[in-house]
């Protein structure tokens, strides 16, 4: 994957050299902290891939790809206070190593900063970034809205967890594909197939992270196994888990939310999730979703070779268990 | 004014019947409950003078002044988590009524909804909307972090204090009036003496606001006298009284800070902002920018009358003592 390296170090740089004002430094200092914490970069790599894809250089899709990656950020950093979650990537959160109310108001001026980035196209370009920008922004919100409530709930379905996790993260994969294509003119059925292939490949990816989390090899998966069993979060492998479990196997899943010994928990759950096969179901609906990736893929119709996309998905998907 | 109460009317109106989508309910709920606490409507009638002043009907400059008061909203569903505000216009706040999350994540999204409401321009209007839109954005976003900053800071200067209500409060006005001309297709010194007009008006009425809270009439104040002193809020009426102040009233004011008895705290420290003449002097401040105000209002070529704003101006600023 040498060139999604090579993508990724590029970022890093634009992103280092993106310089906020100094003052008030209680606002921007957070932001300059949190943005060079590193990350995958994957959002706005895809925003990058998908203006390649029709011809344009990478340097006129730059911003749009840059306001992606702040308004990304933006949401983990009001994320983590919702979360109170203490750290991001082994570094403080923002209100942990500031305060909330500096977490809450760095947070809106970054979503400003995004929004300030598209500025520097053409008003028919900006019209059109916009419209796709602010509904994807509109859809994150409501997916994090969801996955909270869905804490409260006794019961989540599959087709309801699917919705959450395409609002959440997904939408914004798909977003950043569109948002390449728009500024490298692409033709509306070009631009909707890409952002088909963005959101469902999103989803793929993010059943997958909720697999590993439970089965993946500790090393390769690079976070503590069973984080989400401990946390009782609801997953697709929860779900399917009850759905396809008999009534001792939901007696004994029910006594393991309270069990105190974790490796008891997780290891007595992942028996369960095994004999009842949910990661074989769970793995059906990502193999449903990354399908229906491809087929979008492939009906783009590009001057430029597709390659990069498809091992993008390859990447993505086919990571170790 | 019956022209300030139709308008506010008219907009009441459209505000009730703005709808958010039903779900997740926990996101829009809130809002549709904040946007109908009323208010004065200040900024949207302002954005729709704007437009009048320069000939466009009020329907075409509306997607635009209710974006300004969703923009407000936002800021306000903020700033009181970070206040710890219990009531907004005597009722639960968002995050009182729900809870901080709930108040932060539909903030965001009103913050959204805000931008969406540009898409109805066309590309060139909504190019020149965003931008100012945006910088405002940025702006406030900056003065509501130097006011958190100025609590913990023993010395705040006149100039400093200035600065933070200009970005906390004016520029908004000055933003909601410009986007009125900018819809009305204005042209850029027409568009630039508007704003300047608007944002010098909005420090004029916050230097009003200040001495109001202390010496205002209660019954016409509406809201409890020396709210402000009893907070030990920096305002530009304390940093005028602490620099005017001889060695003795200053070491009084240090005490009065900590005075548990309210009446005294507020009728001594009254007694003292009277003796020093720190209302006069902030009056000549209030007064210069007043000035500032009518003479950029005056400069404007337009064919309609700039009555309805000079009318305003008066109503803001001639407020009883």
């Amino acid at each position: 994957m040498e060139f999604l390296k090579s993508y990724a170090s590029f970022l890093e740089e634009k992103l280092e050299n993106y310089s906020f004002p100094n003052y008030p430094e209680n606002l921007y200092q957070p932001l300059s902290y949190f943005l060079t914490l590193g990350g995958k970069r994957l959002r706005p790599i895809a925003c990058l891939l998908g203006a390649k894809l029709f011809g344009a250089i990478t340097e006129k899709a730059l911003p749009a790809a840059l306001a992606v990656e702040l308004f990304h950020n933006f949401t983990l950093i009001h994320d983590d206070i919702m979360d109170q979650a203490p750290l991001r990537r082994g570094m403080k959160t923002v209100h942990e190593k500031w305060n909330a109310n500096i977490a809450i108001l760095s947070g809106d001026v970054l979503f400003v900063k995004a929004y300030q980035l598209l500025e520097s196209y053409d008003a028919e370009h900006l019209k059109s970034l916009l419209t796709l920008f602010n509904k994807t922004a509109k859809e994150v919100c409501e997916g994090q809205q969801m996955d909270m409530d869905f804490e409260n709930r006794k019961h989540v379905s599959e087709a309801e967890y699917i919705q959450m996790i395409r609002l959440k993260t997904s939408v914004l994969l798909g977003c950043a594909l569109e948002m390449g294509a728009i500024v490298a003119n692409a033709s509306k059925e070009n631009r909707s197939n890409l952002y088909e292939f963005g959101v469902n490949l999103g989803i793929a990816f993010q059943i997958q992270d909720d697999i590993l989390d439970l089965l993946g090899v500790p090393e390769k998966v690079g976070k503590q196994v069973g984080g989400d069993v401990i946390a009782n979060k609801k997953t697709l492998l929860t779900i399917e888990t009850k759905l396809l479990a008999n009534q001792e196997q939901l007696n004994e899943l029910k006594k393991l939310e309270a069990e105190q010994n974790l490796d008891v928990k997780v290891n007595r759950t992942k028996e369960i999730v095994l004999a009842v096969q949910a990661d074989k179901k769970c793995k059906e609906h990502m193999q449903h979703y990354y399908e229906k990736a491809i087929i979008s893929l492939e009906k783009i119709n590009c001057n430029s070779a597709k390659d990069e996309l498809f091992q993008l998905s390859h990447f993505l998907i086919e990571r170790d268990y």
